[in-house]
C-alpha cells in the first residue's frame, strides 16, 4: 500500500522511521510527503508542496496527518476522506472540533477515521476505548494529560525548582514547546479531555464550553504545603457524566500520596476510566515525543492493513455541559500571603480570584 | 447472531448479563448455555448437558467458553473452531498451552479465536499489545496478575491482618477460590505471564518452564521490615527478553513506594510494558470478577461482530526459557528468625532455601 504524509516535523520523521520498519509482509510505503520547500534537501523526489498531489493520487490509499494547527489539516482530512483514502491523524485541535464530522464523511465514503495519537500521545487509549463502551456505561473520567506540564510540576517537587527554571529545563528537553502557553493554560488538555469525553459520553462536546485554570501561579511555597499535607499536586482534566449533564473541568489538582495518579511523573500521562461494568481502568505511558506518538499512529496504520480499524463515535446523547452546574468539590485556595485554606462549595468566580487554587481529589 | 455459552457460573452468568444488555442493534442471543443438569431449573429450554448440541448447531456461529479446566475446554475450542465457529475464552488454563494451535486452526477455518479475558481479567491488555506489537518490539514485561494474592498482601499491609486473616477474608469476599493453591503459589500467574511474553516475544513458551515461588512465607514482621526499608511487597510476574533468551520469574517483589506497582492495590491487577518505541506502557484495573471479566469477554463479542476482531501471535522465534540463566538481581532473604539481609547473585537453590524471600525492583 502507497501512503501519503502530511508533515514532516518531529512525529512526522517518527511516523517515516517507523513505517521504514515495519513487516515487509504489509507491502507499505510512504510515497510522497507534504512539507514546505525547505525539506526538499532530506525528502527529494517524495515532497509535495501542493496537498491536491497527494489528495488527487488515486494510488495513494491511506494518509497520516501531523501537521498541526487547524485550518490546512481541516482541508487534508476532509479532502482526502471524500476520496476514500483513509486518513490517521495525531492533530486533537481538528479532532477535538470536528470528530463526527470526520467520521461520518469516512462512513459515507467506505473508509477509515482512526486518530488514537490525538489524545494519550503514545498510549493505546482510543481503541481500548472504543471497544471498552460497547459494554461499559462509562460515567467518570480522570487524566494526566500533558507531558510538558507534568514534567514541570514533578521537576518542582522533586527537584526544587522555580517554575521558570522547570519550564526552561522542559524546554531544553524538548518537552516543552517555544510558546507554551496552550500547556500551560491547559487549553491542550481541554482538547484531549473532550475527544475522551464525548467517545465515552457518546455525544458532541465543545472546547469553549469546557472549564480550565492554569499551572502558572504554583510556587515553591505552594508545593511545600500541599506535600506537608500529604498530597502531589497533579494537572488532571476531571470529567463527570450525569444524566445527559456533563460537568469538564482542567484544574491543579491535589491527589493523596496512594492515589495511582501519583507515581505519574515526569513526561508521563495516565487515563483513568470509571463506568458501570469496569469500576477502574487505567492507562499510563509517555504522552508525547516523537517515537511514543509515532507508534500510536502506525498502530492505527496496521488496523487498517489488517482491515480491522475500530469503528469511532456515536452521537446519542445531547450532551449538555458546564452549565449551570454546582460542585461540592473540596478546594484548596492561596491567598496573596502564600497561604492556603481548604473549602467547599467555592464559586467558579471566588477560585478565580485567588492567587492559586487545587481541587482536592480523594 | 445466535451464541453458545458453555460455563454458566459466576462469569457465565455475567456474560449473559452483559449480552442481554448490549445494543440491540447487534441481535445477538444466546440460544443455548452448557452445564451440568442441576441448571435446568434457571436455564430451562436453554440448557443443553451435552456439547456437542452446541458444537453441531449450524445456526450458533460464535461461542464463549468459560467453563474453567483443561480437557473439556480444549475439545469444545478445538471442535467449535474446526466447525468454523468464533470463539471467546477467559481460559487462562487451556490458552497458555494450546494458544498457537487455537489461532492455526481458527485462521484455517476462517474464523476468530478472541481471549483477552485470558490475562488481567478485565483490563484490556491483550488487543492492546497485539496492536502494539507490530510497530514496538517489547522486551520487558512486568505484572500484577493475581487478585487474590495482592488482596492479600494489601489487607497484611494495610490493616495488619495476619496471612490465614487475610486468605479468610479474600474468601469471604469472594476473591479466593476454595483451595487457593494455584493462586498462592503463583501457578495462575505463571499461566497469565505465558499467554502475555508468548504474544509479545512471539514465540512458544511451556508453563513447566516458568520459575515461580509463593508468597504463603510472608508475615508481618517480615512486612513490617520490608515496609522499613521504604518497599512495597507485591506477587510480580517478570518477563525479559534478550535475543532469543527469556527469563520469565514469578516471585514476591519489593518495589519502591513511588512505583507505580505500589499503587496497585486489593484485587486491582496491572501489566507494564517497557519496548523499542514505547518505553513504558502500563494497564490498570480488576483483574478479577464476574462482571470485569464478562466486560473483557463482550468486549470481544463485539470485536466479532463489527467484523474486526483481532489476529493473535505470530510464532516466529525459537524462544529459550529460564535455561543456564543466571540473574543479578538483589534478593532480600529472610532466615528462620524472619531476619532479612539483601544480598545480589543468589543461585535459586539457595533462595528456595530460606524461609521467605522477595527480589528488590528498583
Amino acid at each position: 500500500m502507497k501512503l501519503g504524509l502530511f508533515g514532516y516535523g518531529t512525529i512526522g520523521r517518527g511516523v517515516y522511521t517507523l513505517v521504514e520498519q515495519l513487516d515487509k509482509s504489509y507491502n507499505c510505503e510512504i510515497t510522497k510527503v507534504f512539507d514546505l520547500p525547505i525539506k526538499k534537501e532530506v525528502l527529494g523526489d517524495k515532497l509535495v508542496t501542493n496537498i491536491d498531489d497527494i489528495v488527487n493520487d488515486d494510488e495513494i490509499k491511506t494518509v497520516v496527518e501531523v501537521l498541526g494547527g487547524h485550518d490546512v489539516p481541516y482541508e487534508v482530512i476532509t479532502k482526502c476522506l471524500k476520496k476514500g483514502k483513509s486518513v490517521i491523524t495525531a492533530n486533537k485541535e481538528v479532532v477535538s472540533q470536528h470528530l463526527e464530522e470526520f467520521i461520518n464523511i469516512a462512513h459515507a465514503n467506505n473508509c477509515s477515521f482512526c486518530f488514537e495519537a490525538s489524545a494519550g500521545g503514545g498510549i493505546p487509549v482510543i481503541r481500548p476505548l472504543i471497544d471498552n463502551i460497547k459494554v461499559n456505561d462509562v460515567n467518570d473520567i480522570y487524566g494526566i494529560l500533558n507531558g510538558t506540564t507534568n514534567y514541570i510540576l514533578t521537576k518542582m517537587d522533586e527537584d526544587g525548582l522555580t517554575f521558570a527554571e522547570a519550564l526552561d529545563l522542559a524546554k531544553q528537553n524538548g518537552f516543552a514547546e517555544a510558546n507554551p502557553t496552550a500547556d500551560l493554560e491547559g487549553l491542550d488538555i481541554v482538547r484531549k479531555i473532550n475527544i475522551l469525553s464525548s467517545l465515552a459520553f457518546k455525544g458532541n462536546i465543545k472546547n469553549d464550553d469546557i472549564y480550565h485554570y492554569g499551572i502558572t501561579g504554583v510556587n515553591k511555597f505552594i508545593l511545600d504545603d500541599i506535600k506537608n499535607h500529604g498530597y502531589a499536586l497533579k494537572f488532571v482534566a476531571s470529567s463527570k457524566k450525569t444524566g445527559n449533564n456533563v460537568s469538564i473541568r482542567v484544574e491543579p489538582t491535589m491527589v493523596k500520596k496512594n492515589h495511582p495518579f501519583a507515581a505519574v511523573k515526569n513526561e508521563f500521562n495516565a487515563v483513568l476510566f470509571t463506568g458501570s461494568t469496569n469500576s477502574d481502568l487505567m492507562f499510563y505511558g509517555k504522552g508525547a515525543g516523537s517515537i511514543p506518538t509515532a507508534t500510536a499512529i502506525v498502530s492505527d496504520l496496521v488496523s487498517i492493513l489488517e482491515k480491522r480499524s475500530y469503528i469511532g463515535y456515536e452521537n446519542k446523547n445531547e450532551l449538555i455541559v458546564n452549565k449551570n452546574m454546582q460542585n461540592d468539590f473540596t478546594y484548596y485556595i492561596v491567598n496573596s500571603k502564600n497561604v492556603g485554606e481548604f473549602r467547599q462549595k467555592v464559586s467558579d468566580e471566588e477560585l478565580l480570584k485567588s492567587k492559586f487554587y487545587a481541587r482536592v481529589l480523594d
